[in-house]
């Protein structure tokens, strides 16, 4: 008899599967995700993501691509088309912190039954318009809330936490990631 | 008579007066953005983003939240039904760098007809996975390419390249922004 274990919405049959072929052959590991983006107007642009390499092979499982736009607000000289760039920032920290916490609390058992996260990040116009170099351009500082319910006793509730050492975007915004850019005519 | 002067879709007297209310009162410089996560299954959530404090005052513009969704492809135990958050972060550095290229090419009268950006992230899941404690869980490295065209010579296409280092989020990914998470019983 096969008993299929779902906690927190995660197979934690399939999550041991992926340990152990990662484990097995590192190279499934490597991951590659892409991304391509269209300028419309001002500030306002179209991104649509649909292939990734993972797991040695190139994904074929989207048949359509997503599409996700970003505008500006008015006082940012948009017309609120959709959310600028650096909330979409804190729209995937937020979300990364969740699901990693999601798939490492069900690997230790740990069952969740909600997770409510509220993110703010502070910025300096300064630093973009270029009027002070001391000033950057991005994020000076950003605070995340997660209020967690579920059966987990407190000394659970820390490990939590602790959980979010793993998250990747956790990892890209609060340490470098090289960017390479190219700029040429097309 | 008063000439609207738009390049690129920017509106240069608004920006001139972004900039010249900036210099006379540098606190209007200060932003807050803000978004909200609801955690739904697995690897599934919503992010909600509204309201956030700029030009010194809470922005009123947005009658309605935006809805942003995140979910993870198959292999990484989800159901394809968004982009994951590492592809967001994707979107949100590249339609960063062609927004803060088409701003700042707009001031100095560069006009573009066209921004197309690739952009791809290489990322080892050990780190994510916790099996590799060498291997970081976020992007080992970024590469993006960026295809111009419009009315410029070869100085100022050198020029739209090094616009890049105005950008808010090739900042927050470049170099580390400090994030504080807390998280609690709700």
């Amino acid at each position: 008899m096969h008993v299929t274990s779902i906690v927190n919405g995660v197979d934690l049959d399939r999550l041991s599967g992926t340990i152990e072929h990662v484990t097995a052959e590192p190279t499934l590991a490597r991951f590659q995700f892409r991304a391509r983006n269209h300028w419309i107007d001002g500030g306002y642009s179209r991104t649509t993501i649909k292939d990734f390499y993972g797991a040695g092979q190139e994904d074929a499982t989207r048949t359509e691509p997503f599409t996700v736009d970003s505008d500006e607000p008015p006082v940012l000289l948009g017309e609120n088309r959709a959310p600028n760039t650096v909330e979409y920032v804190l729209h995937a920290l937020a979300a990364c912190l969740s699901g990693t916490i999601v798939y490492h609390a069900a690997a230790r058992g740990i069952a969740l039954d909600g997770l409510e996260t509220t993110i703010q990040g502070d910025l300096d116009l300064h630093g973009f318009l270029g009027l002070d170099g001391n000033v950057r351009p991005g994020y000076e500082q950003i605070r995340v809330t997660i209020k967690a319910t579920g059966d987990f006793d407190d000394d659970q509730l820390a490990e939590l936490a602790s959980l979010t050492r793993y998250s990747p975007v956790r990892d890209i915004v609060s340490n470098p990631v090289p960017v390479a850019i190219d700029v040429a005519r097309a």
